[in-house]
């Protein structure tokens, strides 16, 4: 049955067409169907949607979204045929998947073909991520999975040793990456930095790195910039790293699921994408993070471990106290401010921010060879203090096209504040990090630059009635407002006497 | 932030808008997000999805997909206003289902209504329907899941005794229901049969029935014609019985899942709201349909016992015979002509017809206390060889705006045929359900009601060389080519030697 064609102008993000309910009846196919397209020489399947609305799609038509057009160079009033395709191999393996089943890696890699193709709908995909969550899988499964994500993207190659730090995340106030990366740059190993914007938390390294300079480059851009200046600090996004990543997460995200072997395969994709043979991985745990025991930090860690074993990485993971944010500073700018202030002047900086930075470029060092075991954190600290990581991070600015002379009271941050202070005296007994971040987004971060907190008082100072625990920074009235709001409902921190209670009660 | 209204004229079968990228980013709002709209005097929310297309909604407007537009009375230029909206509780519950937790019934409730009030994005409602796949569903959720569904739907109300018999499918030509509701009828209870199209078989009770009459009514028609013939046989989708069946329907259906609490419930479901107290429920069990052994048989005939007793309603499972097909015809126009010669003349029809089809009415007989316990099929075979359930049969077609006086000689089938022989002498050892279904759909039903099949050597029947083992109709010369490429691909119907091999071997 032959069907006009009429484009519609709509990037679906995903291949597919819509069909008039009438004809979709007489030719048997339903929704979420395939079908084979033929037009003129080319051959493709899409997926099917099917309207009632005669405007759209009217009797005798079919609607390419622009996904579809493009790729048949199809026009408005041209002819084409349809049929039932066949179900592509990759969904009858995720339904093998389903059902709790071993996947070979030729079915994975299957999988991940298709849905970088944009051939499997976003039910099939959601369905295979659901799988992973509820039956896991096991480390060859992971090890096709990564491998697959690795082969449908691009790959950075860089001469010379290149390294690389990732985070699993969770912990709000996280710059540590703009303190390590000019430390591993100025010894002269490459560290191609990449990484997302924030996803849950107030501000993500891109975030926080684009109140300096651009992050968005090619993956040429990025090389050049890597072989100038030691290292770089970019969005991973626009690189096409790895790109099954966006397509899992896009349906990850609205189910807040983030199952334990996708999360090993799309970091490890992503930085085996950057070319790298050594990595530091940093596992925050702790109450309120992604890994809250020692025991569950111990067993991913080896899994990371195993994993770059196979694809030839050397991982080595730092388990870090992720209880309470990193240093004092949350949201895009107010960080930045934090880490070149740091970078400046560590001594004056915050313990637990150079703290950090210092163990995990010093783990770097030592798994490359460029410091012995045990003096790492060291030689990364002399490194803060010479100076030499600053003038880097500057170089760095420069390269992505920021200004290298930023002084941090020059950055903006949000003009509308809060106080938030304490009523009683005592100690801080909790930094709450969730609140914390949910204060933040309040207040508008990331998206607002200039919003987001920064805190007096963290666990264990002592503290007096009246004193100020926090501040809130915001771009607009309203969402100062709104942060407050939520601040005066639950405190995001809590002091309290040192003596709990009395027995008996008096 | 004031947006401009565009009315897309697109029925998305959801409750979404699209934003322009541009402004999604500068309002902080992701895919799949949720927003609080509010136009003059209403309030709602919808899903967020996002294009980075202007001609489709260009920067500072917000596209409507139809729903919404219709909802908020919004036109073309009009102006309003979006915030983020809070996730609806019914979310967070299947996240917590997602986990493996227990839900409470109010819960579950939530999550139904939701679900009927297209709150729900198709990506929340598979992942409830894979968690109850992974996790399963205690009674209590079971029951709350069924009464949730019923509350959100029509329900039929009749004055008397209301009985219905019910199949679980998945065996093809079961045609019984037209021999059972006329039985029944004729015993002066109410019998209103409601049944979906066919989903993955070549004739669902719809679809064969609509051979002969009308089948789509609404709730007021059927009620009238159930009272005034005592029974009606009618597609269950336009009477909007338990609707939320129909919303989890399309996310099952294209990843082949069928958890068995959802199974239950939308069964139960829809029984319900037709206002029954009795019924008899067939779990076809065998080789290639949806049971496969007696043990999973008893087992879920215990589930639907105990699940109707909580809806107050009289549950007998009948487990039948479901490794063949059920009598011998397949695809509606055939087994329409296969059910009316039956009621003419019941002594000459297939045995697995008739004795299936007596034995299930004489079931509802038995619980009904028409019959005597152990009587009921030898009272419905009374009833069906007096030529009463012949005239009942004829009076419900008229009803429903049939012929009343139609021949089964005058019901047309497919022009198209081919006969399939054997080439050995031998004993038919297999029927195979699932490839006499494929070779079906393939020759064109159930769209095409005059495709089909009609086996004329059954399971341990003696077949000569040369003997023809089935015929294939079709509509269309291309369609029947596909039937018997498949046909030639596969043996639906084997034949052996009784000497199946020798040891030695010779």
């Amino acid at each position: 049955m032959p069907l006009i064609v009429k484009v519609l102008d709509i990037l679906s993000g995903k291949r597919a067409i819509i069909l008039n309910k009438a004809d979709a009846l007489s030719l048997g196919i339903e929704l979420h169907d395939r079908v084979k397209v033929v037009h003129e020489n080319k051959t493709s399947t899409a997926l099917v949607e099917i309207t009632e609305d005669p405007k759209l799609v009217p009797n005798g038509q079919i609607g390419f979204y622009k996904e579809i057009a493009t790729e048949m160079g199809a026009l408005n009033g041209e002819t084409t045929e349809i049929s039932v395709a066949k179900i592509p191999s990759s969904v009858i393996y995720i339904r093998k998947k389903l059902k709790g089943k071993v996947l070979s890696t030729e079915e994975i890699t299957s999988i991940v073909q298709d849905a970088v193709a944009l051939n499997l709908s976003e039910l099939e995909t959601v369905a295979f991520l659901l799988a992973q969550e509820f039956y896991g899988m096991n480390m060859d499964e992971i090890e096709a999975l990564t491998k697959g994500m690795l082969k449908t993207g691009k790959i950075l190659e860089l001469p010379g040793r290149v390294v690389d730090k990732h985070s699993i995340g969770g912990v709000p106030g996280n710059k540590v990456s703009l303190l390590i990366v000019p430390i591993i740059a100025s010894t002269g190993l490459y560290i191609p930095k990449t990484s997302s914007r924030a996803i849950t938390s107030p501000s993500g390294t891109t975030d926080t790195m684009s109140v300096l300079a651009n992050v968005q480059f090619s993956i040429d851009e990025f090389k050049t910039m890597v072989m100038k200046v030691g290292g770089a600090i970019v969005w991973g996004g626009s690189l096409n790293l790895a790109p099954a990543d966006d397509i899992f997460i896009r349906v990850e995200q609205p189910l807040k699921i983030d199952p334990r072997s996708q999360m090993l395969a799309s970091i490890m994709s992503k930085k085996a994408a950057e070319g790298i043979s050594y990595l530091v991985l940093d596992l925050p745990t702790g109450k309120g993070a992604k890994v809250e025991t020692m025991e569950q930090a111990n067993s991913l860690a080896t899994d990371f471990i195993e994993l770059g074993r196979r694809l030839g990485i050397t991982v080595k993971c730092g388990i870090t106290y992720g209880g309470q944010p990193i240093g004092r500073a949350v949201g895009p700018a107010l960080e930045a401010i934090e880490a070149l202030k740091a970078l400046e002047h560590p001594d004056e900086a915050s313990k637990s921010l150079v703290g950090k930075s210092t163990a995990l470029a010093g783990l770097l060092l030592e798994i490359t060879g460029y410091a012995r075991r045990g003096e790492g954190a060291g030689v990364a600290m002399d490194i803060l203090k010479s100076g030499k990581a600053e003038k880097k991070f500057r170089e760095i600015i420069d390269a992505q096209g920021g200004d290298p002379q930023i002084k941090p009271e020059e950055i903006q941050v949000g003009k509308y504040t809060y106080q938030f202070t304490t009523e009683t005296d005592g100690y801080v007994t909790l930094v709450d990090n969730d609140i914390i971040k949910n204060i933040a987004r309040a207040a508008g971060a990331p998206i607002e630059k200039g919003s987001g907190i920064v805190i007096h008082a963290k666990q264990g100072y002592k503290v007096e009635k009246g004193q100020v625990l926090m501040e809130i920074y915001a771009e607009r009235s309203t969402k100062l407002q709104e942060a407050i709001a939520i601040c005066n409902n639950i405190r995001p921190i809590v002091v309290e006497n040192m003596l709990l209670s009395t027995v008996p009660e008096y």
